[in-house]
């Protein structure tokens, strides 16, 4: 293998295949990062058994020269940091002897020792013919209004991940790690005549979309894995097996008492009275609607602290409420909205709560009560 | 007490004394923060029985309202961290059944059980009458020139400081590790009968100089412990006991190569050298001058690499060396330098090699070579 390669374009590619770079160095050529260099182009691929990230950089000339073509596996950390640091405009790859490979710059050169690209795993990338199209910038705003609500505790492995469900044209998130629920639909372009459920982990589509670009995502899914594919860009993860709770009965239909706050007001408020209840476990304050107006305490025996903060509201009826809940959890469903006004929707002291931005109809925030007798 | 008091000027001194706040909690009235309330205005106090930091907010219509004077301790952390997310322009504080706090905004109130002020250890902040002046701005870059060099290893406890000696209208500062020296010798604006010669914790002048605004720096200097004062704040540190290492010797007088580099082309060099050194004990590269260039190379058996760099010089004599060092600690010397070009000057493959810049005569960095067999 010979190439003459642009460095940022080299660098950002080696960037986005970095996260699937295997830190526990079970097998040495998962430790590094793939190179397959034919006349269409570089293919970089890196591999945690969990998660696959492969980028094509496309031959031209104002890419890069390929003098040899070939392959090889690179120590992956060594090799992003040193290519960080290299200041030409482009650098030389170089592999001789089968696995020596020298990466030259102007007046520097870094030799060290590759692997030769027999030992990777082998790895099948296949992508269906009819993939889920969803836009790129929607499907990273549904990643962050969910994915926050997962699990993260590997008891039980489904609770650890978002369940996607499809059908005809309608995509499906819902998360949960059993005391607040994240739901969110989007409406996809086309209709699918196939209907799917699977689960893939938080920690793993979070990765995801830390390097998605702009282009629109061709979502894949298989019984065993599911494969994004956007630009150049491939990420595999392996998915949850098992069945995901129920969600739908979760989520009352009917309601006492809808309750409209100016949502930074409100997180605004949360902060302040969790700085007392942090210390307690799931930082358990109360909430009272009284009339118009809504008071929040919480109060720490260990300190000998407490804390009361008052807020106007709206109320649609004449109920009041008095109830306890996770001020973190509730900061956390209250900052995925993007809108200035939520209501808290209530139906008795020990029902879920649930959140909503009525101009904002597809996402649910789910936040459940604390008895606290 | 009592009083109303600019939530803004109120958070600015808490952050300032919060450095000195004790996480140890062995004596729980150092956890807290002192106010000290008469109508000359607000002394906050702080201490971890190392370093005590004292500042006063002075009573004016534009920062207080004072209603009843007082003391009283309040927990730190908690403290700052709610006065941080409060939105009101300003804050009352009242202390009734000579313990409880209570803080009151608009539309909150947060009560927190204080400590009684008797509780906190006496401390005796009193400055000298004539104390060393330094200007704030050279001292700030006097103590980012030479504490890096400190050790943080406490076996040896004198390193773990810089040495301050004063002699007439001279201040010079060392600190080594015995791997590295920094030393920076300043000149200040008037002449002291006396002399000084102290050893101040590396860690607690850094947190001085990250507090430190414009002001002028009054410097009193005692046995057992060093005040600085800088506009109201006073910054109390204990001293470490014992004579500092001699150090007027180490630095040769007479040099048989004397290097000019491009400064930042160094860095660069280094850095990537460094990639493959950084694994291996005290990041060993060596540098080797042959006629008008200068090589650095470093190698790392464990993942079968190594690495190569030249780079143009300028030289004052014909002479050439081939030297080892840590790059990590010629880096961090190099960095102390604020012009383009410095000088390394070089005795021989043993002897120390000396860092400086021609244009900054004041400020020298030495790094000792490592035997490479």
């Amino acid at each position: 293998m010979k190439i003459t390669i642009k460095k940022d374009i080299l660098l950002k590619s080696l960037l986005s295949v970095s996260k699937a770079i295997s830190t526990k160095n079970l097998i040495p050529a998962l430790a590094g990062v793939k190179f397959d260099l034919t006349k269409e182009g570089l293919t970089l691929t890196a591999s945690d058994n969990d998660i696959t990230i492969q980028t094509t950089i496309i031959n031209s000339d104002n890419a890069m020269n390929i003098e040899e073509e070939g392959s090889i596996i690179i120590p992956g950390w060594n090799l992003i940091e040193y290519i960080k640091l290299v200041k030409d405009e482009t650098i030389d790859i170089e592999v001789f002897d089968e696995r020596k490979v020298i990466i030259r710059t102007n007046k520097g050169e870094l030799m060290i020792n590759g692997i030769n690209n027999k030992e990777y795993p082998a790895i099948n990338i296949k992508t269906q013919d009819n993939p889920i199209i969803i836009d790129s910038k929607e499907f990273k705003t549904l990643i962050n209004q969910t994915s926050f609500a997962t699990s993260l505790d590997e008891s039980r492995p489904q609770l650890t991940g978002i369940n996607f469900k499809i059908v005809g044209n309608e995509l499906e998130c819902n998360a949960t790690d059993s005391y607040r629920l994240a739901r969110k639909i989007i409406t996809l372009n086309s209709t699918y005549a196939e209907s799917y459920n699977t689960i893939i982990k938080g920690k793993n589509i979070q990765e995801f979309v830390k390097i998605l670009d702009d282009d629109d995502i061709e979502m894949s899914i298989f019984t065993n894995k599911v494969i994004f594919k956007t630009g150049n860009l491939l990420f595999q993860t392996s998915v949850i097996n098992g069945a995901y709770p129920s969600t739908a009965n979760l989520i009352p239909k009917e309601f006492k008492l809808k309750v409209t706050v100016d949502k930074d007001e409100f997180l605004s408020v949360l902060a302040r009275v969790n700085v007392i209840a942090q210390e307690k476990e799931k930082n358990l304050v109360s909430l009272e609607i009284k009339d118009n107006e809504l008071e929040m305490k919480s109060s720490n025996l260990d300190i000998g602290g407490n804390n009361k903060e008052v807020m106007d509201i709206e109320k649609d009826t004449k109920e009041n409420i008095d109830i306890s809940f996770s001020s973190k959890y509730m900061m956390e469903a209250l900052k995925t909205f993007t809108g200035d006004k939520i209501t808290l929707n209530f139906v008795e002291e020990y029902s879920p709560i649930i959140i909503k931005d009525e101009k904002e109809d597809n996402l649910v925030q789910l936040v459940l009560p604390i008895r606290t007798y």
